[in-house]
């Protein structure tokens, strides 16, 4: 007999609970970033290979899911690359198409491709999901989505604070308390040349990104290993060091940078960015946290990330600021900013903390009881007229045994059964037992939709 | 430089007015499925090569993208199969993992391996891309959206009924006309015995599924050639040549078909669906088509398609009713009742037709104008003032022109533009320009929100 059916390890079925807590998150952030101006776009699960090859690095190229070519993907393939350790060349004749690994790269090529449709600034959103070949682990699948709000074409700090109190809505919204935490790629290429290593900076901010984690005597250890002179270490733990508010630190920062141009451009926009936030009031918490790194090949100005503050969970939400989105594909000067939401793990700290709303609609409203022959008709017809008015419900397929019926209701949280016996057929009415409280009535059906919806 | 970015051949892109359009299809669907008590479940992607291969016949085996094993797959593999004549049994040591075909056997994969979790009878739908690596041509993709629904684990045509109202409701608020056609894979076997060709249905139904398109004479031509005798092809012209109401021609039917048991219950069956549905009322026309074949293998009982009246496209939706789902999969006896709206045609149909609503919701409602400094923090503070009533809006990120400014609100199609200067931000005010009607007034921020809603 056929073994019992499973799916491919880090993918996930959802059922109809876990749908309904998913579509809540969705939903909020759809309609956020829709209310902020942003514009939904789709693009295909599968893109040109040579779109998504050499874009997330050596690793990154390993972790893209490849797709076999149709039909007899070797004819006209060189014999010689039929050898196991030429697989890496071999994959380039018999697969040309990949599953996209993030929805920034084919953002970037949906922008050249449709250069000349598109109104700059374009504010675009998009919520698919990517697959990455990872290991799975916990909290790490191989199918997850995305939700990215991007505005290209703009160089404005307007867009940053925009973009923060986007943020800031959408965890209102779910009522996740977060910490911001902001920082600026120009501050950390400023810190690298105070400190006198101006070719070392992406050594710097992947060893003080772990500050968090192992504390800063672990970090300065780092720091020697990776090459850094003792002065150098010794001319960075002022700035390691700095605390206070973000207005403070951002005082001490300006102080410290002073002469580093690009230093000090940097703590200038953070002060734009912080300052114009603050005074529109935020309910997140906002930190300006000089050991922020995130992707640092990318980003250019601001970085962005979002920490839940009751929750022991990596970065929820994270993005920043880009000089040059679309270079890669021949079109120059393209600068944008862009935030992604985590959505898996914002369902995570959800459940952990409870935090869904009482209702969220995963069954019927109503059930009727089907009795069979001409009570079905009038049942049939009551979920007609109530559907009408916008009631979800459904009758009972089935002339079951009424116990076998009532646990189908039960099992299936349904909060009200009604029935249509042979007394309510002929009185045009209907009993509705509301099954929380245990209670029943009888009442006419024109009456039935007011009074659950109470 | 780098060549101009491309999508896969079979692929799309969607723009934000795509989407919006698209939306609207999704939307109108999936609230009909919610209204009728349908709950949502959502499958990977990707599942086993296992779970798809052998499950659509072998021209839809070779339609499944397949998935190229990650590492060295070619590590292990018998250099004997490395020749490309051996390219398919070399496949299946190379790639474990395929895209999703279709929705009903991953469905009916998730049913089985899910099976402690769900309540029968369990009505499911699903929303979700499909890919087939089919010949591209007009109005035929390698991705795109099904979007299912389906009750299992109950024989009662009241789901029938239902399934037949939902398609109704879901036509009836897309406001296209539509003709249902309803068979009953019974009523085919019968047709079959009755001509002395009982072993033949499948070569019938074939020939006869085309009769709209070549006509009666093609399809007899047909007949014979597939092997019927003189005689059976006179025996089925009658039946071929069945005309009158639904009622009519389900008399003409029973009469025909008496001394089949088998086509008997088909007609019984296609009674009362039939009955039922007309005694509700319903907006689409209902006609029993004999010559509907779809899927057969597949279909055990009720055959459902649906047609626009107003367009020439093939069928938009399409189902029936199966007796064995799971059974490939090792759980025998779940027989189920399912359609599958077709969102691609639609959205055809709706283009073809110009059936969209005027206002999808294309951009922002507002979008404010940059003037800089304390003006631009002005209209930050308006913007989150508008946003917290539910206005979607934008300040425009930029201190450009305001020439510039108002040609990108022109091309974006927003319909009011702010303007917040110095007198507006001394005052409170906000000068509001409907761009349609192209007259300007400077109101109270407060009725700002009251004025756009009109």
């Amino acid at each position: 007999m056929a073994q019992k059916p499973s799916i491919p390890k880090g993918t996930r079925d959802f059922s109809p609970a876990e749908m309904a807590r998913r579509n809540y998150i969705f939903d909020t952030i759809r309609s956020v970033f829709r209310l902020f101006g942003y514009h939904q776009i789709e693009t295909p699960a599968m893109e040109n290979l040579s779109t998504l090859m050499g874009k997330y690095g050596e690793e990154g190229d390993k972790l893209l899911f490849k797709i076999l070519n149709s039909g007899n993907y070797l004819a006209g393939v060189d014999p010689a690359l039929l050898d196991e350790e030429k697989f890496v060349r071999l994959t380039t004749q018999i697969s040309e198409k990949g599953l996209r690994y993030d929805l920034t790269v084919p953002f970037a090529r949906f922008v050249v491709q449709h250069r000349n449709d598109i109104q700059m600034p374009f504010r675009r959103f998009q919520i698919q999901p990517v697959w990455r070949a990872d290991r799975p682990q916990k909290g790490r699948y191989r199918e997850f989505y995305q939700c990215d709000a991007d505005v290209i074409g703009s160089d404005s700090l307007v867009n940053e604070v925009e973009l923060l109190q986007l943020i800031d809505e959408v965890f209102r919204r779910l009522k996740i308390r977060i910490a911001i935490k902001l920082n600026n790629r120009k501050v950390l290429a400023g810190i690298a040349e105070l400190i006198g290593a101006p070719d070392k900076m992406i050594d710097i901010t992947v060893a003080i990104d772990k500050i968090d984690k192992v504390g800063i005597d672990k970090v300065n250890e780092e720091l020697l290993d990776r090459g850094l002179s003792e002065q150098s270490v010794k001319a960075l733990q002022p700035i390691l060091q700095i605390d206070g508010s973000p207005a403070e630190r951002l005082d001490k920062l300006a102080r410290l940078l002073k002469d580093s141009e690009t230093g000090a451009l940097g703590v200038q926009e953070l002060r734009t960015v912080i300052d114009s936030t603050l005074s529109l009031g935020l309910d997140a918490e906002l930190d300006l946290d000089v050991s922020l790194a995130r992707g640092l090949n990318y980003y250019t100005g601001t970085i962005i990330e979002v920490k839940a503050l009751d929750f022991a969970i990596g970065s929820i939400t994270g993005g920043g600021r880009y000089d040059n989105l679309t270079g890669v594909f021949g079109m120059p000067g393209v600068s944008g900013v862009g935030i992604s939401f985590g959505a898996d793990r914002i369902y995570d700290v959800l459940n952990g903390l409870d935090l869904y709303p009482a209702d969220l609609g995963t069954s019927s409203q109503v059930m009727f009881v089907n009795f069979g022959g001409a009570e079905t008709a009038a049942a049939l017809r009551a979920v007609k007229a109530l559907r009408a008015q916008g009631i979800s419900c459904e009758l009972y397929p089935d002339q079951a045994k009424m116990k076998k019926q009532m646990a189908y209701a039960n099992a299936s949280s349904i909060p009200y059964v009604a029935l249509i016996g042979e007394s309510e057929a002929a009185a045009g009415t209907v009993t509705l037992k509301d099954m929380a409280k245990g209670t029943q009535t009888t009442l006419p059906l024109a009456d039935v939709a007011a009074s659950i919806r109470g």
